[in-house]
């Protein structure tokens, strides 16, 4: 018959395995993130390519793509590794259901670049291929992020994944202003385009501020080096700023494409220590639950025999709601063996419900970006609005009645049966 | 290589290895709902049996203990049977930490009962202590509620576990006033208790409405017969407004007892159909993906082909943020199987989206109400309050400042650092 102690030691199991899976995933997301990159300078070196008529930038996109073939022929390789037998993989379906969507992606790839190449396509077109493609990507570190059930992992996945969505946008303002300059002419519609690309950085930025290790915000800050940053904001000023029709000068195009990718660059830097801060973290606590694993170990399950009238006595009971409050201040270890063990199992039951309600904190976090997004694709299917325009009429009208931008979301969601998509 | 089709179907795989999952773990909760029945009567009975010194009711207490003691020996096979080498358990860490603690109070329950045989301990401490096992016993229910990823059962669950929750305090109720009335006289304090176990039967209650399908909230409803009730409410007007310290008929303790037990006895054959129907939502929706997996497996994986273009055009893209609203509307598969393949995809990856936001909504619903439990139990830790006044603090807060309770709940949390618990 199986005692307290080996339900002890298997909740204590569990967790351990739950950190290495995430250890796992977490390394096939560095992998992502590496394509995710590639793709991005990819889809801006297409994007100078399709504005010179070919005339330009054909070496620096052959180099780039081959860079790409060799990172996706990793990826597929960490693909191909992923036990998919077993359904011990956090949030297995979703995550797999989001490689098989990448798989279709990563297999039209060739086509979009014979495209590209055959000047085919115009620069809006390939750039919402890539996009298209490099958000399957960030779906696979989105799902990476959903599955943790630690809530200091998972505040670090939602700062990474956050700051990798903010570096796609900073690549799409790149790939977008590419375009512009090299197309030699303003565009108003571009333009408020780019502006929404600006802030919806920001936005991500903001985001992984609040949930980054205070030591990597100020690794991201001084990292952004202020004659890049002054050059950048220069450019988006004569971009943003010129008439629409009027000329844009298309020898700015490589100045645009080479500061915007510095700056992307170091974004790459960045996050690449938020990867190593993760696999430390998750190697940390497997290495402190093992520790206790085998201190629990070393008990003897006969020392928690029947009779134990502790269970009864003094310390607060722990229900299924039993406040976090209450039951804090686990008390010192007694002295007697039985009595130990009784203390490590409610030790163990109150670790992990606090870590469940931080948990629930984060999510609520998450959730609430993901209302909005919600909210913004509700107005954009009923009113045939542009994402940056139902953006704009949500935060109007959170400013208009002195709301949260959650608030007007959920607002609006609970319009749903009334607001259908046309 | 993998290819897309693969993940597809290993997706499909995890969706039912959870489900069945599922169903294993509402098999263990249906028996440790018995035991909690059991338990509840026993607590009932044993207060009847201190309360009348011993010298009524032993033959029918005796015959409870007999009977729970027949159930506990078969939670324990499940639990034996339980699969703790393997991490696939929903939420598998918590589910064993509330085991091992259930097993210690089980090993206890003996010398529990020795205690109230022998008459050592009073109505008060008998009650909660069984309060105390019962409550880690609802502690493994509310694992299992909070371990479903498919919204539609986590609502059942979520019914089910707020369900099982009301008619424990309604057992509670009934141990209390059979205590009341088999002690002869009234008391002030458990009056306020009584009134207050109503009182969060009837929130329970209402929970299971919002989330129960509307045919067993039906059922509830009809289950309760009017001169149960009727008689139920005599008999609580009887206990709570006699004045503090007179007499109360002992001889109405047997008559509160059978009609307390009436109503929880209904409430428990309202609780199996809950079960039987959640078994049948697990299996309908297993046998419901089972189909779906091997139409999969009849498809080709080489028809998803590379070139298949087909991802960069027409459909919505599926980022991590894809809005619901804007990727809503599948169109009908096309006639390429290539192209079918990548709609299976996208519908598959859309579902699963939408699951997961639907069960956001459910979850919100239950954390709600761990926040005002966790909001209570700093109230009570700082102003060394009863679990009932700081309810009825915090709905005050609410009505004067005309505030929802939640509303309340997380300001009080906000709070936590300036209200130290004494």
């Amino acid at each position: 018959m199986k005692s307290g102690l080996s339900f002890l030691l298997a909740a204590k199991r569990c967790e351990i395995d739950e950190l290495q899976q995430l250890a796992l995933t977490s390394a096939l997301v560095n992998v992502t993130g590496r394509l995710i990159h590639g793709l991005q300078r990819e889809r801006g070196l297409s994007n100078l390519l399709i504005g010179s008529h070919g005339h330009q930038f054909q070496p620096s996109h052959q180099k780039q793509i081959e860079e790409c073939r060799e990172v996706e022929k990793e990826l597929r390789a960490c693909f191909d590794n992923l036990d998919t037998a077993s359904a011990s993989v956090g949030h297995g379906a979703r995550l797999f259901s989001r490689i098989a969507y990448v798989l279709h992606g990563l297999d039209a790839l060739d086509g979009l670049r014979e495209r590209v190449a055959s000047l085919q396509w115009t620069t809006r077109q390939s750039t919402d291929a890539y996009v298209r493609l490099i958000s399957g990507l960030l779906a696979v570190v989105f799902e990476a992020a959903d599955s943790a059930s630690d809530p200091e992992i998972s505040r670090l996945l939602v700062a990474r994944f956050n700051f990798m969505q903010g570096k796609e946008f900073a690549g799409q303002e790149r790939a977008a202003g590419s375009a512009l300059f090299a197309s030699g002419r303003a565009d108003n519609a571009e333009q408020h385009r780019l502006l929404h690309l600006v802030e919806s950085q920001e936005r991500c930025l903001e985001v992984f501020g609040a949930f980054a290790q205070p030591r990597n915000f100020d690794l991201w800050q001084a990292s952004q080096d202020s004659a890049t940053l002054a050059e950048l904001e220069r450019l988006r000023r004569v971009l943003c700023t010129v008439a629409h029709g009027a000329v844009l000068d298309p020898q700015l195009s490589q100045a645009w494409f080479d500061c915007c990718s510095q700056r992307i660059d170091r974004m790459k830097a960045v996050e690449d220590r938020l990867a190593l801060d993760l696999l430390r973290a998750c190697e940390d606590k497997v290495a402190l639950a093992r520790d206790e694993l085998s201190s629990y170990e070393s008990l003897h399950p006969a020392a928690t025999g029947a009779g134990a009238m502790s269970f009864f006595e003094d310390a607060p009971a722990l229900g299924p709601n039993a406040p976090a409050a209450y039951v804090a201040n686990p008390q010192g270890y007694g002295l007697q063996l039985e009595r130990s063990i009784l203390e490590l199992v409610q030790e163990q039951a109150r670790r992990l419900q606090n870590m469940s309600e931080e948990l629930d904190t984060v999510r609520a976090r998450l959730n609430e970006r993901k209302v909005i997004e919600r909210a913004k694709g509700l107005l954009m299917a009923h009113r045939q609005l542009s994402e940056e325009a139902a953006h704009k009429t949500m935060r109007q009208m959170a400013m208009n009645q002195n709301r949260r931008l959650i608030d007007v979301a959920e607002a609006v969601l609970s319009m749903a049966e009334v607001l259908p998509p046309r």
